[in-house]
């Protein structure tokens, strides 16, 4: 089955830990990312999300990370996962980055 | 402050309750879709998420929905809160729905 | 049917005027954004695109429009034309914006 | 300078040719899908896009592809021209597909 439950990282050389995975898909953890573009320094941050539990190893899933301790962006991402060629999982993600902007006429360009 | 307790209405219909938010700024609750790409019939999902606690009630935020009830994809939001010209909150969203595809050569198109 | 010919403004404030579109259904025109992430002071922008030309009135079309006149970003949009319910012609876009960044690793952060 | 004037092939095996650049950026050309969600058979496509014509080499562009050969879709692409480790220049780029739906209350699933 499909648990997301351990440590994951990214092409970017971001790293995510997730904790342990509930009977309802629902799970935290924390995010090292390993970009950023706030000014203060990078933190490790809080995450939450939930997948799906299904049977085939290939379940879509969905969290988000709150940059709270270095930034008042949230940033959420949505995948699935798969089993690579060598045998080994591999998560497939599309994120947004939520900006704070000043007032809604800036609302456009406020997710990257 | 900000609080995304409570419903809050799109403007394609759908709509979404937010339970308490604790003091880490995390939620879950239940989202009421109108819309839906799935074949079964639309039931209303749970959801959880994270918000920032800014005193300058213009948070971001985001949560992610996980369909099982009726689908197995998830989706994952993404915004802030502003106060509109009549005084009342305003969610700005953006959104990424995950669909499930068989294999890794269909990932390019699973993402909507 | 369909047909892009024509001046054109979104809820942004933000005018589209398309010239003659060709048997192909390529076309160019002039963009005058009311929006900008950019220093200098913004001015009409050239934009060439491609439409469909079913005879249903519903036609899918894309456009780049090149920022060069005052910013080296370069911006695409992609719709479908609809009737809307007081008979007027509507065009629905997504877009995405590109920015120049100095390298590869900031790759991740240039498009909003 | 940049020049996208030649072939260019993405991760997925779709290929893209793309002739003479004229004097303000302006360029068309054809692109080989490896992937597509249409039912019939997949056929090189027209393309027209622009591209900036920056000394640096690191230029931004976009181009539209009509998929009217087979598809009532569009899709768009916008990216940016850099020098890999290599010596060799690689595009970075972020599209969005136009599936043409049936009326405006589906607009919200229309675009990937």
């Amino acid at each position: 089955p499909c648990d997301l439950t351990g440590w994951w990282e990214n092409d970017l050389g971001s790293r995510m830990h997730v904790l342990e995975v509930d009977s309802e898909g629902n799970f935290s953890g924390e995010y090292h990312t390993a970009v950023s573009s706030a000014d203060k320094p990078i933190q490790p941050s809080p995450l939450v999300g939930s997948q799906h539990l299904d049977k085939d190893g290939q379940c879509t899933f969905g969290f988000t990370v709150n940059w709270k301790k270095f930034s008042d962006s949230t940033a959420v991402f949505v995948g699935q996962c798969f089993t690579g060629d060598n045998g080994d999982e591999v998560l497939q993600t599309s994120w947004l980055l939520r900006e704070k902007v000043d007032s809604l006429p800036s609302d456009w360009k406020a997710t990257r």
